[in-house]
């Protein structure tokens, strides 16, 4: 098969959600020891949970988050508070177990999948999965970011690297990332795909003041102008202005719907890949669980399109998975409520329906 | 010493926020491999435990969730949509460990210190601790629901509650409860210590209808025009409407703060035994984190009043310390951060000091 069949594949595999397991948790949910509906989204997550995995036999699921990291060619133009070299020796700081993903992965009780999707010098460790497009895309203030065939390469290793996991039944993958002026990316990939100015999806990522933010807003408005990608076909904007772990991640989304598994979406990196995902297979968002609210504007407008609600507003903007860490103990939650409470009738606690 | 003695000790042993510790705490969270400030709420939580603990030497505390349970005599005026039996029934799922605070509270690590505050009949289980005023608090719509004695009484037992704990090395407290009708003494003591009308800080509970909502207003309004409660007084306003557990949560968060120990505050109850702690000792507010935002409209009312901004807003209504349950996770991890991230300087990563 060509990548371009194992992506279809991939996509055609996407059925629905299932909608009587989703009305199956309702009902066990309703005969817990608690007023109805009482315990908010907790019971809306485990709804969901339940129509992903197409069975109201709900418990705490083996979950991976997966951190991507890619360098962006658009660093040059002086778009981030941090410089290109940054991308690297983060990777290294996951391996050695040292970043915040890794301790609030392990509090969380996550298994952390690092992948290197493009970083400008391979990382050499045995913890770093090796699952590179390129060394850097090309800055898109001039040049595409990267070929279409790049680009499905991209998306075809995320789908395959869901199969694995799924394989491994993990049953919710997070999409956690790294890469140096990625925000940038994603604000080109949102305003390109749902057709909104730079201004209203470009922010300040890890600090940027005033005038690197106006700089930032020049250079998207500048790289769609050159590129023009059409907004229908969401290959081609991942190639103009994406980035390597942004099309991997989108393409873990889109393996993940198909195999099944809930897919926790983090901040605004995340959700630029979530939302060519579901550009590429509207069925997609079914899966979906935004972790948390990022103060990036851009996250604000794809959570819209997506139509997911994020879980938590913690004024949280590292990226790295860090939201997608502190929101899995929230679903691992709903999924124990289900598992493990009693029902009025077990209990002998007195019911009036409400 | 006599019972109020006991209280006035531990109020007087309340001191003010560490600003040094805080201002450590900053200073360890900034070396970190991280954007400053990029961890959001996680950093002003750890933040804020330094200051309560007095050190910047942070790393996650051993946690207790007390559930507090009593009945109340309004019960009869038919402002729930439970029976008055089913307090004692829910305590004996608590103690079999059924309940949705078992789950969730095992999930986040916490212990669960049971308490029978004064529900209508003992319910005799080696896991609930006797910590009874009496046997549930009279009608509040005919007369005061407990003696100035009995309020005293109640909060020494939190007092001392809380002493236990701190000598366990217990270091977060959650304030969490149970009781038939309590969220109407609830609105009832906020009423009054604020000076808000009762419409305005009544909501549905565990799920009333509309009929029952205006019921229960005016309950609040005929009990306060009828005793009339001091507001400069919280122990009378407490013994006027409040209720036994109640005023032991209260006690509870007043001998926490004199302990230097973080008092994790649930939904509208527990905000409103807070609101009583805090009104007796301003500086106990310092120790306090508001773990949900509630749908009651009272809550909000009282968390304005306390200056708390809640952790997390899930749409819980439940009580019995769930909202505590599911942001304890987010405040072990925010001193986890703290323990065991790297800095710049150890990992090898460029600080541009953004």
């Amino acid at each position: 098969m060509t990548a371009e069949q194992v992506l279809e594949e991939a996509i055609d595999g996407i059925r629905g959600a299932d909608c009587g397991a989703a009305r199956a948790a309702r009902a066990a949910l309703d005969a817990k020891t608690k007023p109805r509906g009482s315990l908010g989204r907790l019971e809306t997550i485990a709804r969901r949970v339940a129509a992903v995995r197409g069975t109201a036999e709900l418990e705490p699921l083996r979950a991976a988050i997966v951190v991507a990291a890619a360098d962006h060619g658009v660093a040059a133009e002086g778009v981030s508070a941090y410089p290109q070299e940054v991308t690297a020796q983060m990777v290294a700081n996951y391996a050695a177990g040292g970043a915040a993903i890794n301790v609030l992965g392990g509090r969380a009780g996550a298994e952390l999948t690092l992948v290197d999707a493009g970083v400008g010098a391979p990382v050499d460790h045995p913890h770093v999965r090796q699952m590179r497009i390129g060394p850097g895309t090309a800055n898109i203030a001039a040049q595409r970011a990267m070929s279409r065939e790049d680009a499905i390469a991209a998306l075809v290793a995320g789908v395959s690297l869901s199969r694995e996991l799924a394989a491994q039944s993990v049953g919710i993958i997070g999409l956690g990332e790294m890469g140096i002026a990625n925000t940038t990316a994603a604000a080109a990939v949102v305003s390109a795909l749902l057709d909104v100015d730079a201004r209203d999806v470009c922010g300040r990522g890890t600090g940027i003041d005033d005038r690197t933010l106006a700089r930032k807003v020049g250079v998207v408005r500048r790289a769609l102008r050159r590129h023009a990608p059409n907004a229908d076909d969401p290959v081609e904007v991942l190639a103009a202005v994406g980035g390597f772990e942004i099309g991997l991640l989108a393409g873990l989304a889109l393996g993940g719907a198909a195999e099944r598994v809930v897919v926790l979406v983090d901040g605004f990196v995340a959700s630029a890949a979530a939302l060519i995902a579901a550009q590429l297979a509207p069925d997609a968002r079914q899966v979906m669980i935004a972790a948390h609210r990022s103060p990036e504007p851009g996250h604000a407008v794809a959570l819209a399109a997506l139509g997911l609600e994020p879980l938590l507003d913690l004024g949280l903007r590292l990226g790295e998975g860090t939201g997608v860490a502190l929101a899995l103990p929230v679903v691992q939650a709903s999924l124990a409520i289900v598992a493990d409470m009693a029902t009025f009738a077990g209990a002998g606690v007195t019911d009036t329906g409400r």
